[in-house]
C-alpha cells in the first residue's frame, strides 16, 4: 500500500459509468491508486486533500470533436481558439483530454504533413492532454498507404471525412477507399453526413431570391440532407464489410432513427450529438438583427419537438458520445473574418458566408449536467467513458478504476451553487460570444484535475494549471464494444461475396 | 350508328385495367366505336372480320422504356435496333406503341437537337406508333429552358436522367434543377437509380483483382447500389414538393420497400419493373464461356426469392408499369461491338465493357402472360394503360372504350396453341440472341392491330404491317393518379417551407 | 343488333374503374348492351332517352357495409333504418346494390337461422338489390360446418366478426376456427378490429371518474386500441397461411401502416373506410350539449391530420374500397332507444349507453364525389367496382361493360347544381338527423338507375322506383386480384409448416 | 484504513459493467471495502487470500427469473428444484443472487398469502442471498391493493403476469389493472408475452392431426405467437402512460425489433433473454424417442439464424438481461410428473403435457461467458449489474465498488482451464439431465463469493456455502435508466389525455 498520496479526493460520490458509490480516491503518480469508504483517507498521508463535500467525482471529460486553429472554410482566418485557449476553456468546462483534428490540405497528397504541422500548434501550449484525429480531404493513394504508420505509430486511430462543403467533401467512391483503409488499419472513421450538393444547390436558389439572412442557413440545410446522406453512409460502410463508423453531431430525428436501425441489424454504427441540438433551436437563428449569426453551425439546431428526440436518443444508447464540436468563430473580429459577415452588398449580412460552427468546449458539460435529463451514470458514459473507448483511450482515459490516469471532474454538490445566468465573460475562451448567454446553470465544475494536479479550482484562482502541461496521447484502436472483434471475426473485405 | 365498320372483333373476352367482358369491338376510322354483346356484330357490315375465338382481346401493349439506335456507352457503335427493326419486333410481341429515348449528347447545351436528330431516324422508319422521352445529359440553363417548348410543343412529357455511368450521371444538385423544371412544366422524371461513383470503385477493385467475368458484372452493382440510389431520388424529389418521379428497372426488392413507403405517405413515388427482373436471375451470368455476358444488363437480375418479391411488387400496386428496357447489343458483331468483348489481352471477355442492356421488346407482353401470375386486369393495367396514363398517351392509346385508338392485341385462347420453346429465330429485332432462349411459352399474340389496321398475324404472314406506318405521337402530360392536380394544389416550391 | 332499346343514356361521359369516356350507353332487358360514341345513339329507337348532359356516368353505388334493423347492443330496440327506408335512402344516394348483414344471435348454435330470418325482412321491401353477409358471433362446430353451404347454395360469400363488443366479441382461437373455415370455402371474413378488452377497461375507468359526456366516447377508445386489434388480425390471418381479410371502417393512420406493410409483403390484406373518417373530427364528439352524441360511432371520428392520412390511404390503394357503415340510431326516440341517452341518473347523458353508430348510406357518395379528391376512377373503383369484385358481385355489378347490369349513378354536369347546405329533410332514412347537417354539397345524383329502370329522379319526382324491386343477389367468391387462386396456389394450411 | 481484511482477491483482472482493470479487492466484514493496484494488497493482513491468478474477478451472478418449488401447470408436482437445491446450483454456476417467484394461487384474491407461503420455503434453505417477484394470476381488486404494502414493506418490487397458460393468463383488461397500478407503486412488470389464445387453438389442431410428439411443441408456439403479444403489450403498457415494462425471455427476432423500435422512440420497454434461445435450436426438440421433450421450454428454442440475431440484440442493449428462466422437471420422475409424459394412450409422449421449462441456473454465466461473443464488460452487464439495477438490488448487489456486498464470481485465467464436456453428473441441481449435456466449455467458475464468504471452490470442494447462509433481500425500486424518475416527470395516467 501507499506510503504518501500525492492527492486523496474524500467525501465524494464517485461515478462511473456503470457505477455510483460514496467513495475516497487515492492518487499517486499521477494514477488513481486506490479507492475506499468514504472518509477511511481522511487521515491519511497525502500532498494534497480535496474534500469533496457529497459532490460528484467522475472521470475528467473527455471531448473528441474539438476543432482547433484550423483554417476557414469561408474566406480567410482560421477558427477562433488556438490549442492554448482551446484548452483552457476546455479544462474550465470540466475537461481533462481533447481530440481535435488535423486537416489535410486538399492540394496535398500525404497525410502526414498535416499531422506534424498540428503537432507543431499544439505543443508546449495545451493545459489538457491532447490527441488528433486526421481530417482526410484528398484520400490520395499515397495518404492511403500512411494510415498504417497513422495507427501503428503516431497514435492517430481515428480520421474524419465530409459529405459536404467544397473544399473538403469526398465523392462516394473516394469515400469506399477511405473506409476500406481504415478498415484494414483499426481506424474509425467519423463521417459529417449531410448532402453537399444539394446544400449548394439550395444556397444557390436561396441567394437568387435575395433570401441572405442568417436564419436561411437552415432552410439551406433542411433535414433531409442530413437524413439522407446518413443513409448513405450507412450503406457505403455496410458494403465494406460492416466497417465500423461514427456519425457525428447528429442533429435530425430521422437520421438518428436510421441509424438505429443499422445498430439494431448489428451494423457497427455510431452515432455522437452535441449540445447545439439539445438545447439551442432555429428559432435562434432567427434573432434580430445579426444575433442569429451567433448560432450558425452545421447541421443547423432544429426545432424543440426534435430536441426532445436527441434526448431521447442519448438515454436510449441511440448516440454514444456527446461532444462539443467546438468550431467558434469570433462574432466581430475583422481581421479574422467575423460571423456578422456584413459587405457593402449585403447589408444585412449573408448566411453562406458565416462561418460555420459554434464556441461550446467549456459549455458542454455544464449545460448537459445542469438539465438533470441523463442519468449520472449516463452522463459519464457519453462525456466521458465512451469517449475514451471509442478513441483508444481507455483504459488510462475516462475511469476511475485504480491504475487509470488521476482525471477528475468535481462539481458542487447539489444546491451548493446557486442558479446563475451564464455569460460571455465566464468562460475562457478566445471568442467574443457564447450562444448559450443568459442560460440558467444549475452547476458547474469545481474542480479539473488532470494527472493528479488541479488544473481549474473554480472557487481559489480558477485556471490554475499550466500551458504546456497536457500531453499528447497516443491511441490504440477503439475498444468501444470490442468492435474490432467483431469486425475481424467477420473477415475481411471481399469482392465475391458481393 | 355505324353503317359499315372498318373491322370487327367478335368473340372475344375483352380486358381493360379494370374489365373483364364477352363482347364484340366496333372499328371505325381508326377508332373503336362499339361495343357490344358478343356475337352481336356478327353479321354486320364490314371490311374485316376477325374472330377472336374466345382469346382476349386487350388494348394493344405500350412499351415506353426502349433503347433504339442509342449510342452505345461501351465503345463504339450504337444499340442494336434500329426504328425500323425495333417496332418491327414491337408489333410482332403485341405492342402499337412505344416511347423510345432522344438522347442528348453530354457536350451540348440544348436538348431540342436530340429531338429533333431522333425524329428523323424514326419518321418513316415505324411500325408502330411512338413517342420521345428526353434522355438528358446536360442540364443547363439552356436546356432548362427549353422544357417549356418540349411539353407544350414538342409532345415530351418525360424524360429520363440517370445516376449512374460516367457519360451520364448527374450529380444531385443538377438532379434538383431537372426535377424543379419538371415539375413547373409538368413533365414526369424518370430515374436510372444506382450509385455510379459506388459502381465505378467496385468496378476498378475488381479488375485489380484480375475479376473480369461476365458474372463479375453484379458484384460490380450489389443491390445497396439501387437501394441508396432509390432513397437518395425520393429525398431528392420529396425536397421539391413532392415533385412526381418514375424509378425505372427496379430489381431490388429494398428499394421496391423504399419506394413503397413513400407511396404510402402519399409522395408521388412510381415504378417501373422489366422482364428480366422476373425471368433472369443473377446466376444466368454465370453460365459457361461468354454466355453469361448475354444477360448482362443494369441492373443485373438478382436472385429467385428478389424475383418473387419483384412479382409481389406488381402485383400489388408497388409497380405502376413493366416495361421492356430493350437495349440491345450483339452477342457477336465485329462492327458495331459486341457482348462477348473480347480482346487479346482479356481473352476471357471484361464484364466492364459489356455493353449494358438487352433485348425484350417483342418477348415482354408474352413472358409475362404465359406466366400467369398476374391476373388479367392487372396484365392491361401495367403492359398498357398505366403506360398511356402515366405517359399522357391517355386516353388515345391503352384504352378499349369507343373513343380510342384501335389498337390491339389478341391472344390466342387458352390451350389452343402448344406450349413451345422460345427460339431467337421466332423473333424480329436485329439481335443475335435472345436471353430467354429455350423458355416453355403457352401464348403468343395472335394478332396486333394498330389504329385498326391488322400488322401482326401470326397464323398468316407474321408481320404483315408496313415500315413508316407507325405515327409519332404528341404526350399530353401524365394523368395517372392526377398527379398534377395534386401537386398544383400542394402549391409551387417555396424555399420559405424548408 | 338491338331493334329497340330499353333505354339510352346519351351525351354522357363514362366512366369506370379504369377509364373516362364520352359515350352513349344502350340498355336491353335489364342490361348494358352498347357503348358507342357520344350522340351516335340520339337516333335510336327506344323506351326511354336520358341526356345525360355533359353529366358523369358511373356503375352504380354499391355499398357493402349496411346495418339494416339489427337488434341494438345498447339496450332495447335496433338500429333505426328497415329494409325499406335504409334501401329507399341508398337509391337517393346514388346506390344500386348494398350488402347487408345477417346476425347470428350468439346463444345460437347454427347460422343459417339469421339468414333467413334477415331474408324475412327483406323480402319484397327494397328499392335496390342487395345482398347479405353473415355477421358470426358464436362460431360453433355447427356454423362452421354450415359455411360451405353459405357460399355454395345460399349466395352468401363473406361474414364478419368482431374483435370489440362484449355481446360479439370473438376470442383470437374463435377467430382462427372462422378463418380457417373461410378459407377452406372461398369465404372473406371481415374484420372489426379494436380491442374490446381494453375498450372495457378504458370505459370504466372513465365512469368511475364520473365522465360520462359524448365526447368521452373518443377516449374509451383511443387509435392504440385499433392499430392493436389490427396488428393481432393480420397475424391471425398470417398464421393460417395467408388468409383474406378485409379490416373495415380503419379510421387510424397507424392502422393503415400496418395494413400496408402487410400488403407490400404481399399478404392478401384488404381495408375500407368510411366517410365519418373524411369528414368528422374527434371535435365534433365535443358540441354542446348532447350534440356530440350524433356523432358518435365505432372507431371514433379521429382528428384532422389523421382525415389527410385516410385520404392518402384511398388514393394509394391502402384502401379498396369506402363503405358508409350505415348504422343509424335515432337521436331521439323513446320507444326504441335514443343516441340522447340520458336518465335520471345521468342527466347530461352517458356515453357508453349512447348506441354506436350514424346514418350514411344516402350521403357517401355525394360527400365523397363533392370532396373532389379522388380522380374519377378511383371514385368508382373504391365506391363500386371493388366492392363489386370483393364481394363477389362482379362483373354482373360494378361494370359498365356490355353484359352487365344497366345500374348507373348519373351526376349532374360540374357547375349545373348550385352548391347547397345539406338538411335532414332532404334525406330519405328513417333517422331523425344527419351528422353532415350544413356540410357544403357540390353535386348529387341525378339519377339513379337500376336494371335499366330509373329509381331516383332527383329533378323529377326523387324516389320513383318501387318498394319490392329491389331483388336478393346470390354472389359468388371474391374475385379481387385473384385472390383465392392465389391462395390456392399457395396450399391448404399446414400444421407441420408452422 | 482497514487493519485487517476479512478477505483479499489479489491479482485478478477486475471487470465492472463498464470498467475492466487489473486490481486487488479488499473485503471487510461482508462489503468490498477497497480496489487497490494489482498486487498492493498481497501483503496486506487478511483472514484469507485468494490469488485469482490473471482470471476474472466479477460482481456475482444475478440470476433473476428462477423458478423454485412452483406448483406445476402440467399435471401433479412441482418444478424440481427446491430453494436448497436451486440455490446450490446457483452458487455452483458462479451466482450470488437470485429472484423467484411467489405464486399466487388463482383462486385467491390475496397475493400476501403467497409471498408469505414463498418466504416459508426459502427460509433457512437457501445457499445464496435471494429476492421474490410476485407471480400475479388474480388481480382482484385486494390483490391490487396490497401492490403498496409489497413494494413499500415487503421489498417487493416486481411482479410477473402472463398472456399465455390458461392457469394464469390474464385478459387485456387485467393487464391495464395490473400495468396501472404497478405504475403507481413503481413496481416493475414482467410480461410471458405469447398469445395463449392462439396457443390453445393450435394445441388442438395438433392434436386433432394426432401430432403429438415433443417436436409439435415448436409448431404450437410458432414465432408469431410471441411477437403478437409483445406488440400488444407494448401496446397496454404505453397506454397507460408508458408504463415500464420487462418482457421476458424473448426468442423471436420479430419482438426484439419489436422492442427495439418502442425504445428508440423512448418507451421504457425493457428485454430478458436466455441461454435456450442462444445455445439451443428447434432442432434439438426433434431428437429422436423422448429426448426432445428435455427441450421443451416456452418459448421453444427458435432456428440458429434467430440465434445470431438474438445474439445481436444481447450486444447493442436490446436485451438488458440474461437470464436463465430456470423451470427445471425431472425427466424421468414417476411421482412429480415427467417430461417423457408417456401414457397407455400416447405410447410416444404428448407435446401438450410435457411441463415447461428447463434447468439452467448453473449453466447460464459459464455457456455465455465460454462463448466468448460478449465483451467483458457486457457480459457483467447483462448477467449481474443490470439485472441489480433492473430490480432494486443496486448498489448493494451488481457492484464492485466499495461499499458493495463482496459477491464475487471469479473465473479461471483464459487457458487454464482444459476445455470439457458438459455432463449433468457436474451440475448440483436436483434434476435428472441437462439440456447442455455435451457442450463443450471453455471456463467455469472457478469460486463464487458471497458477502466476503467462499461458497463455491471449484478445485477444492466444490460447494463449500451452507444452506441458510443466503438472506432475503428487500428490493428498492428499479433504478435502471432512473426509469421511474422519468415516469414520475411525465405524470400520472390521465384519462383526458387519450
Amino acid at each position: 500500500m501507499t506510503e504518501e498520496y500525492d492527492l486523496i479526493v474524500t467525501n465524494g460520490v464517485c461515478v462511473t459509468a456503470s457505477d455510483v458509490a460514496t467513495l475516497d480516491v487515492g492518487v499517486k503518480d499521477e494514477k488513481i491508486v486506490l479507492l475506499a469508504p468514504s472518509g477511511s483517507l481522511a487521515q491519511a498521508k497525502t500532498k494534497k486533500l480535496i474534500d469533496a463535500e457529497g459532490g460528484y467525482v467522475m472521470p475528467g471529460g473527455i471531448d473528441c470533436h474539438v476543432h482547433l486553429e484550423e483554417p476557414s472554410m469561408f474566406g480567410e482566418g482560421s477558427s477562433a481558439d488556438s490549442y492554448e485557449t482551446g484548452t483552457r476553456s476546455a479544462i474550465a468546462g470540466g475537461n481533462t483530454t481533447i481530440v481535435s483534428f488535423a486537416p489535410q490540405q486538399k492540394h496535398l497528397d500525404s497525410v502526414l504533413g498535416a499531422l506534424e504541422a498540428t503537432h507543431q500548434l499544439a505543443r508546449d501550449n495545451c493545459y489538457c492532454d491532447y490527441g488528433f484525429h486526421l481530417l482526410v480531404s484528398n484520400p490520395s493513394p499515397l495518404a492511403l498507404s500512411e494510415f498504417a504508420q497513422l495507427a501503428n505509430t503516431e497514435g492517430v486511430t481515428s480520421l474524419k471525412i465530409y459529405m459536404t462543403y467544397t473544399a473538403l467533401q469526398l465523392r462516394d467512391n473516394e469515400i469506399l477507399s477511405v473506409l476500406l483503409t481504415a478498415r484494414q488499419n483499426h481506424i474509425l472513421t467519423m463521417i459529417h453526413a449531410e448532402n453537399g450538393d444539394v446544400l449548394e444547390w439550395l444556397s444557390d436558389q436561396l441567394e437568387k431570391q435575395k433570401l441572405f439572412a442568417p436564419k436561411y442557413h437552415s432552410n439551406s440545410r433542411p433535414p433531409i440532407l442530413e437524413s439522407e446522406a446518413t443513409n448513405r453512409a450507412i450503406a457505403l460502410a455496410g458494403l465494406i464489410r460492416d466497417t465500423p463508423i461514427l456519425l457525428v453531431h447528429v442533429s435530425d430525428p430521422a437520421a438518428a432513427e436510421r441509424i438505429s436501425l443499422a445498430r439494431q441489424k448489428g451494423q457497427p454504427v455510431y452515432a455522437e450529438t452535441c449540445p447545439q441540438y439539445l438545447f439551442l433551436t432555429r428559432d435562434d437563428l432567427d434573432k434580430p438583427g445579426f444575433e442569429g449569426a451567433k448560432c450558425v453551425c452545421s447541421p443547423p439546431p432544429r426545432n424543440a419537438e426534435d430536441q426532445g428526440q436527441i434526448w431521447t436518443g442519448l438515454k436510449n444508447g441511440t448516440f454514444s458520445v456527446l461532444s462539443s464540436d467546438h468550431c467558434p468563430f469570433r462574432f466581430d473580429d475583422a481581421e479574422k473574418g467575423k460571423k456578422t459577415c456584413v459587405t457593402e452588398e449585403h447589408p444585412v449580412g449573408r448566411f453562406r458566408y458565416i462561418p460555420n460552427g459554434l464556441p461550446g468546449i467549456e459549455t458542454r458539460l455544464p449545460l448537459a449536467f445542469s438539465a438533470k435529463k441523463l442519468s449520472l451514470t449516463k452522463f459519464v458514459e457519453v462525456s466521458s467513458t465512451n469517449a475514451a473507448k471509442l478513441y483508444g483511450l481507455y483504459p488510462r482515459k475516462g475511469s476511475l478504476m485504480p491504475g487509470a490516469d488521476a482525471d477528475l471532474c468535481i462539481w458542487y454538490p447539489d444546491g451548493k451553487l446557486n442558479e446563475f445566468g451564464l455569460t460571455n465573460d465566464m468562460l475562457h475562451h478566445d471568442v467574443d460570444y457564447t450562444p448559450y448567454a443568459g442560460r440558467r446553470m444549475r452547476n458547474w465544475p469545481r474542480y479539473t484535475i488532470i494527472r493528479g494536479k488541479v488544473v481549474w479550482n473554480r472557487d481559489h484562482g480558477g485556471v490554475v494549471g499550466e500551458k504546456g502541461y497536457g500531453r499528447f496521447v497516443k491511441r490504440a484502436a477503439s475498444c468501444l464494444d470490442d468492435m474490432w472483434k467483431t469486425v475481424d471475426e467477420e473477415g475481411s473485405f471481399d469482392l465475391e461475396s458481393l
